[in-house]
């Protein structure tokens, strides 16, 4: 009995010491938090775009903050993706694929962290054409994942 | 003629490089930014929450990685609430007084941002006891901003 009650507790520590996957209460917690973190990754991404494509004026020091930002963004919305987190009572444009196919979508996520970890390097060089060189690369990395896994609206 | 020319051009650029407020096309996009980098931050904080009332066992590492992301974050949402922004297609529970208010409300986002900062600080030391302190310092910057100014649900 003290050896089962020893496993237990065990079982317990490691449910609590899960990863962030699990550590969400519910599906639509997870969803909310991964549109979330897209949302704003896509946000300051989007404003480096205007940069590279001519609509705003290059600035560097601007460049560097958002390539930052988006830097920091792309490791978050992963850990959301947990099993059981497909369907809640929010919509989500997450393709069933997603859970069928882990390795693949790992794989495109790691390729975004590398990409923007670049981007951030990139900007840093203050050089406008590093910069768009790198957000070429970026985009491709967010576009690869989208075209597999999110739903066309 | 010359000088309306150069004092329009001139126009445009400040335009270009006008504060990340102006930086949203609609009022919508900024209100839906600020309301995900509201939620990334208040996840991640929530888990330094887990942690410092027992609901799941104290991990010095997960505590400064989870509160240097809310450090992060508590820097974001105010440049979404410019002028215009009040209202939008989607739901927004951020109240008039806001706008009618921007000192106050400024001075309540650096005091989070301030707090926000301790907290990282805090979250290194390792110290569970520190680390409570600085949680229950944050989470009530985050209260006074919400007492004030969002609508309750």
């Amino acid at each position: 009995m003290k050896v089962f009650a020893c496993i237990a507790a065990t079982a317990a520590l490691l449910a609590f010491a899960a990863p962030a996957s699990a550590q969400f209460a519910k599906p639509e917690d997870a969803i909310k938090y991964r549109q979330s973190s897209l949302t704003v990754m896509a946000t300051h991404f989007g404003r480096i775009g205007a940069m590279v494509n001519g609509r705003v004026p290059f600035d560097a020091k601007l460049a560097a903050e958002n390539a930052d930002i988006v830097s920091n963004m792309s490791k978050l919305p992963w850990a959301a993706f947990g099993p059981g987190t497909d369907k809640g009572s929010i919509p989500t444009r997450a393709k069933a694929e997603i859970w069928a196919e882990q390795a693949k979508f790992k794989e495109l996520n790691d390729k975004l962290v590398a990409e923007t970890t670049k981007l951030a390097a990139a900007a840093k060089t203050g050089n406008a054409d590093t910069l768009k060189a790198a957000f070429g690369s970026t985009g491709a990395a967010c576009k690869a994942c989208h075209d597999n896994y999110q739903a066309k609206l």
